[in-house]
This record gives C-alpha cells, sequence and structure tokens, in this order.
C-alpha cells in the first residue's frame, strides 16, 4: 500500500518532487495576496503573509504530494507535461491549505499548545481568537485557487464538488468526535468499535486517504461515480493507519513517533481504550472509569497496566494483520494495473 | 430603495411569502439530517437539529425574503411557477445559513454575550467551542442544498462561484476589521473614512445586499459580469445602511432599535468616531484617545459630548441626504426596469 500520510514519501518520485512543490506554494501564495476579489491593505497582506507561512508548509506535505504521485501512476509511465506537473501541485496545495484550515481550528477547541514543533496559532499573543477568522480565510483559499486555475476545465464543477463534500465528512467527523468525547466523559461506556470506526472515517480518512486520490482521477478525466470501491480501500486504509497511530501514541517510542502520546490524558476515543472496554472485567472497568482521562501519571499508569493486563498488543498485531491481508486482497481486486499502484 | 437587510419587508410581496419561505426550512432542515454522505447517530441528529433551530431562523430573515422579492421583480410581475418559488426560497436559506455561519464565529472572535435577545450559541454550557465546529457545519450545509436542488441547472456552478466569492469577501472584511481594532486600540487615529468604507463594503455589504440580489438574477439567467454596475450600486447601499446603524448605536431610540448600542464601549471602528477623529481638535482628540474604548459610563459620556460638540447629528444627515441622492442617480440610470425595482 502506497498512499500514505502516514509514511515519508514512500512512493517512487515525490522525493524528486518536493522541490517544486515547494516552489509553488510560493507562486500560490504571491497569488492569493494580490487576489483582485479583496482590496489588500499592506497590512491585511502581511498579516495574511504571515498566516500561510506559519500553518500551511510546515507539515510533513504527504497528503499534498500524494496528488501528484497518484497522478503520475495514473498516467501509467507517460512524462506530465509542465502543466499537469503544476495543476497536480496545485491540487496537492489545496489539500494542504483543507488541513491547515482544520488544524488551525481544531487546535483551537482543543485548547492545545504546540502544533508541529511550535506554539498553535491561536496562541500567539497578538493572534487569538483572530485564529478563527484566519481559519476561516485559509478555507475559502481553496476555492479561489481552484478558479483561478481550473475555471474551464471539464472538471471543475466535480473538484468544487468534492472538495466541498470531503469537507463536510470532516467537519461531520469532528463533530461525532466532540459530542461522544463529552459523553464518553461521563460514561466510558460509549466508547465502541462502530463509533470509532465512524469517527475516523469522517474526522480523518476521507481528506487524507481519499481526497488526494480523487483529485489525481478527476485530473485525468475519470468519474468518481464508478470508483466506489477504491473509495472504499482507501477508507479502511485511513482506519489502519489512525489504529496504528493510537496505538503507537501509548507504545510507541516518543523518539520514534517524534511527540509524547496524551490520548490517555485527553480522554480521547482511542482504538486502546475501545478495546479495553471490550474485553475488561468489571473490576477492570471500573479502574478504567476511575483512571481514564485524568492528568495524573499515577492514572495513566494504571490505565496502561490494565492495556498490558488484557494484552493489547497482541490484539493489535492481530488486527492490524488482519487488515492488511484483506487490504491487500481488495486491491488486487482492483481490475486495472494503475489504480492497484496508485493504492 | 427597496433592497434591504434594514428594513421590515419593504418590498409589497414578501408578506405573503414569510410562512411558505418558514416552511421550506423545515423541508430543507429534514433533507441536511438525512444527508447520505454522512452516517448520523442519534446523537448527531441531535445535536445538528437544535443547533440549526437555535442559529438559523431567528433573525429578521431579510437577506433571505429579499432572493425571493427580487426575482419576483426581475420576473416583471409573471407569475412564479411552484418550482421557481421553491428555488427561489432555497437560495434565500442559503443566505441566511450563511449569516448564521457568520454569526456564531463572530461571538466567539468578539466574545460575545446575546444575540437575537438569547445567549450566544457558545454560551450554552454544553456547547462552549464546540460552536466553532458547529459554524463550519452551518457553511457547508450551503454547498449540500445546492447541490441537492441546483446540480444540473446551467448557472450552478456560478452559484457556487458567487457563493464562494461572497464568503471570501466577508471573511477579508472581518480580519480587516479585526486587525484594525486591534492597531485602533492603540492608535485611534488609525480609524479613517477608507479603512471604515472597506470593513463596510467587504464585511458587511457583498453578503447582505449584493449576494441576495445576485442569486436572483442567476436564476433569471443573467451573467453576473453584466451586472457590475448593480453590484456597485448595492455595495453603496450597503455603506448607507451600515452608517446608519452605527449612527442608531449612539443616537437612537433603544426601544426602538431594539438593542442598547456599545460600539464606543468596544472600541468599534463606527462611523461616528471616524467623523469625529477627522473634525476634533488637538484637545477634543486627547479625550476621545482618552475615553473611546471604556466599559464606564463616564468616559461613554465624555465621548458622546464630543459627538455633540462637533455636531455629528447635522454631518450624518448630510451624509445621508447626499448618499441618497447620488443612489437615486445611479439606480434611474439602470437601463432595465426590472433591475431598478430590485434596486
Amino acid at each position: 500500500m502506497a498512499a500514505s500520510p502516514a509514511s515519508n514519501g514512500s512512493v517512487s518520485g515525490s522525493g524528486d518532487v518536493r522541490p517544486l512543490f515547494c516552489q509553488i506554494y510560493c507562486r500560490l501564495k504571491s497569488e492569493l495576496l494580490e487576489d483582485p476579489a479583496f482590496d489588500f491593505t499592506d497590512d491585511a497582506r502581511e498579516w495574511i503573509e504571515k498566516m500561510l507561512d506559519y500553518n500551511v508548509p510546515g507539515g510533513k506535505l504527504n497528503r499534498g504530494l500524494s496528488v501528484v504521485d497518484s497522478y503520475k501512476l495514473l498516467k501509467e509511465g507517460k512524462e506530465l507535461s509542465e502543466e499537469e506537473l503544476f495543476l497536480s501541485c496545485v491540487l496537492g496545495w489545496c489539500i494542504e491549505w483543507l488541513q491547515a484550515y482544520f488544524l488551525v481550528l481544531d487546535d483551537i477547541m482543543d485548547n492545545s499548545h504546540t502544533r508541529r514543533g511550535q506554539p498553535c496559532w491561536f496562541r500567539i499573543p497578538k493572534v487569538g481568537l483572530i485564529a478563527a477568522n484566519d481559519g476561516i480565510i485559509l478555507r475559502n483559499h481553496i476555492p479561489r485557487m481552484l478558479q483561478r486555475h481550473f475555471k474551464g476545465k471539464p472538471y471543475y464543477v466535480d473538484l468544487l464538488d468534492l472538495f466541498n463534500e470531503v469537507e463536510f465528512q470532516t467537519a461531520c467527523g469532528q463533530m461525532l468526535d466532540l459530542i461522544t468525547t463529552h459523553e464518553g466523559e461521563t460514561d466510558l461506556s460509549k466508547y465502541k468499535l462502530p463509533v470509532y470506526k465512524r469517527i475516523v472515517q469522517y474526522k480523518t480518512a476521507y481528506y487524507s486517504f481519499y481526497l488526494p486520490v480523487a483529485c489525481a482521477l478527476l485530473m485525468s478525466g475519470e468519474n468518481l461515480d464508478q470508483f466506489v470501491d477504491v473509495k472504499n480501500i482507501l477508507i479502511e486504509m485511513g482506519t489502519y493507519f489512525q489504529v496504528q497511530d493510537d496505538y503507537l501514541d501509548c507504545f510507541g517510542d516518543p523518539k520514534f513517533i517524534g511527540k509524547i502520546g496524551t490520548d490517555i490524558e485527553d480522554f480521547k476515543c482511542s482504538w486502546l481504550v475501545v478495546q479495553a472496554m471490550e474485553r475488561a472485567s468489571e473490576s477492570e472497568k471500573k479502574i478504567l472509569y476511575e483512571n481514564y482521562g485524568k492528568n495524573d501519571p499515577a492514572c495513566v499508569a494504571k490505565v496502561k497496566a490494565i492495556y498490558n493486563d488484557l494484552d493489547l498488543q497482541k490484539v493489535f498485531t492481530d488486527y492490524e494483520n488482519a487488515s492488511y491481508t484483506q487490504l491487500i486482497s481488495s486491491i488486487e481486486a482492483q481490475p486495472s494495473q494503475a489504480v492497484q499502484a496508485v493504492l
């Protein structure tokens, strides 16, 4: 499986594209700062430029680069024209802008402190809650970029529909996460596997896994209605990676994953707590109820002890093996070699 | 001039449409709660329904009704088919949804307390900052409604472009307002007439005045590029009404305007303080500097005393008369009688 925001440019070729991709960020930014739909003051232009540089390009860029990689694979080795390369990068950046918009607003809602190794945007003293509007502006930049570079293409309206639908699904997933966590705080038994899967599917998988491939398919002139199987495989892949993420949050080496996990402290509806609640005895459940979501190392240790007693490491390995096998067979069932390569 | 969010259904016919318009809200809500793009849980459905009922239909609905009124006038007395009436109401509700989205987020950013006579949505205890995501969902409902009811119409893509552009302009206006207020707090002399006009134009006039008429024009099969004059007139009208609003915030009767103005306390870049700074002597400026933006009745009284000394009532009357005359002559210069009637 190649399509992966969690991987580090695993698809051959993405290493070459990165410098060009980053150049195109600068071009897109300049265009947005001269957008004739708004009469910029110098202050406004300066604000937007800082806001973009702070929030858009600092991630791993895997979602964005994956549009270019997928498009190349769909072209089955034929050289991309300069325009095709450029346009696939623009769509890649649209996804990075979408991601930046979600992160800026999520950090406000979660009252987070750091993001990508720096303070969250709303934590910058002179920014504060203006960050909410900056998030909105990030979101609004996407149709500006699409209009400038794709209006007139036969798939322009499909791109607009796609971004609208995926953003809607992500916002619904975020809502589900927020209300589930709210209810989970009074009753941990609300954290069940179908709820977990639904949150991951909508909140993460659509925009991180499906959207980049769907963009590449539209650029290739395909009709997305014919790729429902591909969509389902990508959603499953997104779930697979999120389960891994949840597992590593607790059991991963902080040196390797680059952060210290706090899902237990934060009362997250993590795959681990869902599995634990499914397997725990009444006395273990009581301990989970009393210690989950507390910002106290002793409580965290008690939760982790139960995870160990229930052998969730093995549950995880079994789950991942089963998912992997199933995904591979779904991918191999795909009629097109090019599509198989994308997945 | 008929097009007016500030008026109470001044266009003949809107009185009759209101009950139907409100019925259509219920239908649109039901459709959104059964949207196949998201797999609703009962909790999620309940949350969205409460959120919509709390935030969408409680305003004066002038923006929304104005789409229907404008469309009727563009049809020059021809009876609207049931479908036309329905579709114009859907577009009207899209604008009301847009307004709800802006208000929910603005209230968070401004740390407001009440809205439309009830606590702001984010003030509801179990809502809190989930309100930010609810705002996003309100915004995402618009393309859902447009797709369901307009996909396939020749003007579908123009509707998407229009809503995208107007939302972008509004977000830019809000940014300008936020950063200007930030700078104004340290230096009141930043509040100047061109800055004021730019904020009003982008933050309010586009979505409140231009958008309803532009929706009606698109439904009538018109090309918006041919209506630049109409756009400019509507933007001027928006400014005219905002100046009136700012004036009444200070000099209006609270019984009549339905609220107690707090622009002075809130350090707003109001038309009045802009005019006062333009006319004040050095000693008067000093008093404004020291007392504007303070939540203290004694300070507010000192600011109002300067407004009176500078005879801003007369400045206002002169301004409004001049604007009105100019607007009427621009409207009369419009070649189409139907378009004149809309304005």
